[in-house]
């Protein structure tokens, strides 16, 4: 498949929708990119990569780093994890504590801010450094040391962050933080201020498309929980949009209020999109509709 | 890939399991079956059928129905069915009315019984005669006339059907029903009732894992629509265990409380699987098991 | 107290008030009202009636008779009736399924649709015309034969009433409804259908001012019993504005979509007053306004 | 009326009770309370006051005291705290964080924690020291120097206070608190620390029934104010069983998981009882009980 031909035929197509919806006003630093923005890249299993548009150009990651420290938990500490964090999809906004409250502080899944609350608590107690960890092996898999904390990011979210620590107070009412809240609080946002190109995410993905091996070829997951996290981003990656985003993408995925959005073809490649118009679900306009054209120009969706 | 091994292996594996889980109590019918008996069989895209066990032993499909009833409503009258219903995983008990209010009587997907009672309301609307349309379908695809209505199931549906009527009368409310609310009751209860094999079941499906196609090699449904019925499925096919049905076997399934699932590998091959025994969310224990090891056997993941 | 020269005063003072807020919409019978009437009544213990306005203009009484059908309930069969519904606020809008759904089919209180529905059912099964046993019980106790059933009004309801028709299948789906749906649906709007004046509902709720007892001095209730309706009304006979009345009114008060409210001071008075223009809870603008007036001008509150 | 006599009665009618329930355990100073315990004094507006068993031993007034922050917070600053937290019954558990997500962030009443936390940070932004203010109210009322803080309460419920903590934080998210979120806390533990005895209780709330007047007979709140509290005691002062509370007892009440519940006969008498063993909604068992005697034998419920 010409990776390329198809990247500049999407890109051609979802011109019309680049600038639609509207970025991330919370922080100002989100609220200031220029919404006609549009990057993506797409890394094969052997390690190339293709790009149109501003593949090249950092943007701030957000909710994609869940996925990696979810991987790193699960490679640190393995599947005790799934006692503190469930795998269902949520139903409501991402930020919802209706239903951690129903379900006695156990959040559905990772991927919601407080199950990602949860799975940083638990890569801080088994590395000590959750925000470092995750940095050290973002530049490992993608090699080269460009993607980078971004300070003044990571004190918005902060400062923004009442919310987050509202969630996290309440679940270590219930006994499910282990670390006192404003630590964990300080590697959360420090994680999600990580900037990187598609490119790069594009690389720094691979794993999940190669079973569980790591760039350099040694196994970060078994086979099995590779598999198993692509299935959770398939139901619980683009917030209360996931049945629509299988519906038309079809592929495993996992969003930021960035503008970007990975997803993995198993076996064959990842694919990392930004652009920074949000629809209502908090995922990429413009993005969704490119994996959406992705899926239909190539038919490679899982189903 | 030798799926008769496959089986056979599959079935000595899970032995340990059957007879776990409680059968449906709600009506007697269910209640009295056996909950020791397992079958499986798998059809491939060419039409070869495979089985083990009480493979080729009628059973009550239950809401395995859903997804025929939804796969005809497409076929016959298209896209605006999802004006009327969701795709989201409800992230709530199978039976909820809680989202539905919250939702303004559109239920969240077509697999919960609201979303169910909808999709039948417009197959009746668009055929006159929902239940016979689906039955006449359902011999057709697996080529011989035993799938039946089980009169018995189909009068303790009716008798025990409170909530259902509920949810038709709540949803005539909204305006989402067109039918007489007890015309549609009907036609939904007998869809219920009907009685198909495991090797039955795999065949009748087999248009989901050949894109659309029917076993006649006539169109059913475009590629595309095929596709999306598989994703709707992965994210809500088996009641509140979406997430997890996904995390552990990987496949768009549908599940039913007579204790059948029907599985798909997209260009592959369709599996149905029997065991009474249910877990707490109402899918057979046996079953997710046997369909859990076939994915780890044969790698045959979407992931 | 002059009742008189304080209801004229009220009416003075109300009168910019009067025609503010919107009719019942969802019947014709109800939306056609001129929403400019205006009427008030005070009954005293001794039988005297003092009026104002539109005081003796017959308007549909709807959901006010709940508090009648619960007395009746209550006389006839006691307190057994507590087992089907609770005594709390609800917190909810009032024709909300979701806490019946959490509280297993149990209602919170006699004056949302879900509890009436359970009241009229046990008033049904205790005498077996509940809609006849509540007419003839309001024409005695005020005196005359005015008061009675609107058909039109009645198969309207009927027509508008799947809402409530789901209510009353769900709760048989939890066991808590004894008679066939359909004819307690009859019996609800039957009840609901009723026309009184302001004159005539004053003078028929005065056992709740009289400690339970009748016009003809014989004993309704219990002494004990007649302050639990009080209280109840309090807590939640104003739909979701029952704190916002205790608050701002301090009375024991049942309101109806026709724009009627029933009130009463215990040992004193009872009072009822309309005008059609509802607020957004469901309570007569002018009407609450009315009653606010009354216990800022003559100190009668209860606190 | 011989309050004296009566307390006598009531004592020897609750005795059976006494014991019953289970007193709170969520910190050390209340779990090792004697659940034995028994006191009930009676202040009548003139400054009588009479008692029976326990009821010159002080306790842990907790949640009681935040009728009288909030009569503290309207005598401060006025109506302008209604715009900040509503006036309706909860409906929920008492530290639900459901309901305050779906009013973003505005408490439903004053009594719930949330609307604790929000009027004690308005007397906080009002006065500078709310934890102070108080206590100086509370003795001065009682004309003693007896009601103190307890340190250790008071670290404790620190300790134990996370979920408090993410109500803060929660409301903070919506603008809905002005002071910095381990301040507003602190104010907050040390006020529900503070120790009382009945008697003292009794005399600090005789504010209530005195239409608004202080002990030194100046004014604290106006007739109407004083009302208006009295109301939404009614509706709310009880967790979530205010309309159990109103259907058994009849009067305005405020509880507190020390055991204790001050309740008030507007013109006559206040009252607190105390008794440590809690039912399921955090009330005392006991305490209710002699309420109820109390309404039965004397005939003063507001009904």
């Amino acid at each position: 498949m010409n990776y390329q031909s198809v990247l500049e035929r999407i890109a051609e197509d979802v011109a019309p929708q680049v600038g639609h919806g509207t970025p991330a006003e919370y922080i100002p630093a989100l609220a200031s990119v220029d919404p006609h923005r549009f990057g993506m890249a797409i890394a094969d299993v052997d390690g190339n990569v293709y790009g149109v548009g501003d593949w090249r150009q950092p943007f701030s990651t957000q909710s994609i780093t869940k996925v990696f420290t979810l991987a790193l938990a699960l490679a640190h500490g393995g599947d005790d994890l799934w006692e503190r964090v469930g795998r269902e999809p949520s139903g409501n906004p991402f930020n919802s504590l209706v239903q951690l409250e129903y379900e006695s502080g156990i959040p559905r899944n990772p991927f919601i801010n407080a199950g990602a609350l949860v799975v940083t608590d638990r890569l801080l107690t088994l590395t000590g450094d959750a925000s470092r960890e995750l940095l050290e092996f973002l530049r490992q898999e993608c090699g080269n040391d460009r993607p980078s904390f971004d300070t003044e990011v990571a004190e918005s979210e902060s400062a923004a962050g009442s919310r987050n620590a509202a969630l996290a107070h309440f679940m270590a009412s219930y006994g499910n933080i282990a670390n006192p809240v404003p630590t964990l609080l300080d590697h959360y946002f420090w994680q999600c201020s990580i900037e990187m190109s598609c490119a790069d995410l594009a690389l720094a993905a691979r794993f999940l498309a190669r079973h569980g091996l790591r760039a350099d070829d040694s196994r970060l997951l078994s086979r099995s929980e590779a598999k198993q996290i692509n299935a959770v981003m398939l139901t619980c990656g683009t917030y209360d949009a996931a049945g629509e985003f299988a519906y038309r993408v079809g592929l495993p995925g996992k969003s930021g209020v960035g503008g970007g959005i990975v997803a993995v073809v198993p076996g064959r490649c990842t694919l990392c999109v930004w652009s920074p118009g949000l629809d209502e679900q908090g995922n990429s306009v413009a993005g969704v509709a490119a994996l959406d054209r992705f899926t239909t120009l190539t038919g490679l969706s899982v189903f």
